[in-house]
């Protein structure tokens, strides 16, 4: 008998990939239930070619289930948690509410599987942005440990979710045909323009985004000790972000090393043509499941430290698919 | 009586800008002459409400005059530099071409404005994105000198000219409009896209204009030991740069030490909310004279380190304005 799941937040653009991702999941998925806010109950999706209809999220969804994804914010994540394992139900959990708490565990299959197993009834989907770097890092991380992270972003507009991608449309569109045009979603106008991570400044003067990249990265390399840094920007894109990092490693690490490295890596694909200047771009990696890398550089700098650029689908790798993943991982 | 100039270009992105900055520009301009390609000469261009006529560039433009301004890539600037030194006619150039030559001053008068004395006959205009980050970084390095740079860009259409600005607003609507669209200008799709900077890669694996970060950095600087590390991104904006700098001083420096700093450097403006957590962006910069600054954070990740984000126009700063300001520093 196959699995009976449910999606938490299944009209938001997190939400249509998951739906998306299980279609093509080696999950046996037996049924589908698709939850959301009263708001968007009633509505219709497909999934492998049968149209279900969209119920109100209430404590008693979760009776019978095996599986739930969420991506409906944390506060429906928390407020829903409780049921969801007291159903017995798998809640994999794609907001940040979880994601630090002490017997949760954050995990990229490709970067620390083994962490799932020792899940009690919750397991959390990491922050986009670190997911897309680690997935890129770990297979360097396991043979020459990571001393240090420099990571600047370039980060799409879904991160903020559908509302976003449609501001970042309409706000161009307007732009081009010279209307006036007043952001709502973002803080910001978006079209031809970018800013710094708009989540919440933290004391230390990092955004809320900048410091889930270090802690988050602590949490899943389980090592306190590494330094990392990062500088958080939303750029005009639409779905996929980008990572210039800077890698101090312990020990020195050659370019073909790396190369070959991330070159059997499960996830990863090494895109780029050297020979004519092409690198990953978002673009490429749209709509893909692997993150894209390339651009492995001897920082000239500083010693032991490598420069690789990295492009991965925010909504697929950053979010919906790693989601999935990791219920394969435990359900599968 | 006042200054006899020429702009050699004057149609392209930059020079239709050096006309602007000219007319609100300290120096005395008693006669302008519009320099361009054989193709675009018997065009007209407005100055200080005058219509001028735009002369093909050839040896003989330079008979009398005091000042050319130079934005017609390097190759012509190579052409013609003997014509134009021979004639006693200053030349500022904006191309690369003759940046790291021994005996030919890189300025940036907020920067190092004595080496401009030095001139033989030409004095060369520095890299856009150096421009930007060294104006901001300067009156850090006088009190605490930097030992290392670390620099991610995210730079404009503008740098690659005005037909690339063409490009990215035409592919932008030819994308909404769900249109076919080939880019002839840059190499790669520019429609809520981005990618590594486009110049030529070089034997080390940074491309071009990240490597006149780090050696235009040096000469002006004139200090070769300064280590310097980018990664320069074209990202889908129109002409504004942004840069996130990471870097390392000597001594500790006190976050509210270099807010002082830049308060009061010329060239420079801190323009920020930390409260609403709003930040300079490239609309805040574009078309504005003075580099944008802020966001300054201590590195949690190593000592003595400092963030710093900068905005700055590409055609002004970048460009235009840093060119006039070194006439004026000469001729004014």
């Amino acid at each position: 008998m196959g699995l009976r799941v449910a999606v938490a937040g299944a009209t938001g653009a997190v939400g249509v990939e998951m739906l998306k991702v299980l279609e093509r999941s080696s999950l046996n998925v037996d049924e589908l239930h698709l939850l959301a806010s009263s708001r968007s109950a009633g509505k219709t999706m497909t999934f492998k070619g049968e149209e279900l209809t969209v119920k109100e999220l209430t404590e008693d969804s979760f009776a019978g289930l095996d599986l739930a994804l969420f991506s409906a914010g944390g506060s429906i994540s928390k407020k829903f948690r409780q049921a969801c394992v007291d159903a017995g139900c798998l809640m994999v959990d794609n907001s940040s509410a979880f994601r630090m708490e002490e017997g949760v565990p954050l995990v990229v299959p490709e970067v620390n599987p083994d962490a799932a197993k020792q899940h009690q009834g919750v397991i959390a989907n990491p922050n986009c942005t670190t997911i897309i770097m680690l997935t890129a890092l770990a297979p360097l991380h396991r043979v020459n440990p990571i001393k240090r992270i420099h990571a600047a972003t370039y980060q799409a507009a879904s991160g903020a979710g559908q509302a976003a991608m449609e501001e970042l449309y309409n706000g161009t569109r307007a732009y081009l045909n010279e209307e006036s045009f007043t952001p709502e979603v973002l803080p910001f106008p978006y079209a031809f323009n970018l800013f710094p991570h708009n989540s919440p400044l933290q004391e230390n003067g990092y955004c809320e985004e900048e410091m889930k990249m270090v802690n988050e990265t602590h949490k899943m390399l389980e090592d306190q000790s590494i330094k990392v840094h990062a500088t958080c920007v939303r750029v005009p894109v639409l779905r996929t972000h980008a990572e210039a990092l800077n890698i101090e490693f312990t020990n020195e690490m050659d370019i073909d090393e790396a190369y070959a490295l991330l070159k059997g890596a499960p996830g990863v694909q090494v895109l780029e043509d050297r020979e004519s200047n092409r690198w990953a771009m978002p673009i490429d990696a749209s709509e893909q499941y692997d993150v894209y890398a390339g651009r492995i550089r001897k920082d000239i700098s500083q010693d032991k430290t490598l420069d690789l650029w990295v492009v991965g689908d925010q909504l697929l790798k950053g979010a919906a698919l790693n989601a999935v993943q990791i219920a394969e991982l435990v359900l599968g």
